[in-house]
């Protein structure tokens, strides 16, 4: 159904393609642009060009970054015999935000999915185990922290067996009931999890 | 918490400033425009300037086009003695949507509030004033068609007291219980409001 101008069609189709956002929440964020002032709407627009643009990966870790290095790996109060393998950038962020962890880290991109016909060329697993097996590599040990799924378990056993050749800890993290959280919400798969790797106290 | 790189973050408050968009959804948008192809962003941006530089009011009744006139009114096939009052541009879909109303629209762009600082001068009523009053007016009905809350209400009744001393029949949409709905789930307001405005059947 075309009703609006055909430049306002567009702009909603635009918005109806990001994740998460429907038809009429693409109106409404239509909408909303056309009610902002110009230079407002101009200055959106060149986010995006300008993220896209000046946003790349880090040569290290594959983490979002402007630079060459992004700032964990330029950071020299980081540890860097210790690397986190997450799957996305966003996980960085999350595992940033428990301000426990000091080492590095490394951003696969993806996870292996048949369904989705992600290999292990499509992901940057090489990157890893070129970082590893560099000369001058300092790297003691790998926490996979892929999610918690199929997918992300899928990833984090496939890349835990190239490892085995190495000289590198390959741990993952733990899972369990969640902290805060009921024994009556959680689910079967985490109690079993929890159970499993119960510790001593 | 500025951790990522800059131009990134600069997109996610792009984002975040969007109605209906939290924190959360803002990264996992801008994360997604990253991943897409150069020209796919780019057409995102365009589609924004692009909107925002060729859709304006209708010269008519205010509704949101890319000519001088809008569609509807431009169409030899509507019924141009009744006029359908509405707040919003994407009201004008909604009637639209029912396939039943063949007359023509007056779009206010918003609503009279106090809280808002929004007055009389702020909306589109002397717009509609000069159409009712024009010497070529054929408008024999003006059907108020604003949301039905406080300041929909409101406006609605002071445009109809403005209409007053012009020689036209002011209505409104009717409330009632929604088609499809359950008297157990509608609200006392709406109720009062169904019972009042009961019909012999």
């Amino acid at each position: 159904m075309s009703f609006f101008p055909a430049s306002l069609e567009n702009l909603i189709d635009k918005f109806a393609a990001l994740p998460g956002i429907g038809r009429k929440s693409a109106q409404r964020l239509a909408f909303h642009v056309l009610s902002l002032p110009d230079c407002e709407a101009e200055s959106f627009a060149d986010a995006v060009i300008n993220a896209k643009r000046s946003v790349s990966c880090c040569s290290v870790c594959q983490n979002l970054t402007e630079g060459d290095i992004c700032s964990v790996c330029a950071s020299d109060r980081r540890d860097r015999s210790t690397v986190c393998v997450v799957s996305e950038p966003r996980d960085v962020l999350s595992i940033e935000r428990s301000r426990e962890y000091n080492g590095v880290y490394h951003v696969l991109h993806g996870v292996l999915s048949p369904i989705g016909h992600v290999g292990p060329d499509d992901i940057k697993i090489k990157d890893l185990l070129l970082r590893v097996a560099a000369d001058d590599s300092e790297i003691s040990e790998i926490i996979m922290a892929t999610n918690p799924d199929t997918e992300g378990d899928a990833t984090a056993m496939y890349i835990s067996r190239l490892l085995k050749p190495f000289d590198v800890k390959v741990t993952r993290l733990a899972y369990g009931i969640p902290v805060g959280s009921n024994l009556e919400f959680a689910d079967d798969a985490t109690l079993l999890r929890a159970i499993e790797g119960r510790i001593e106290m």
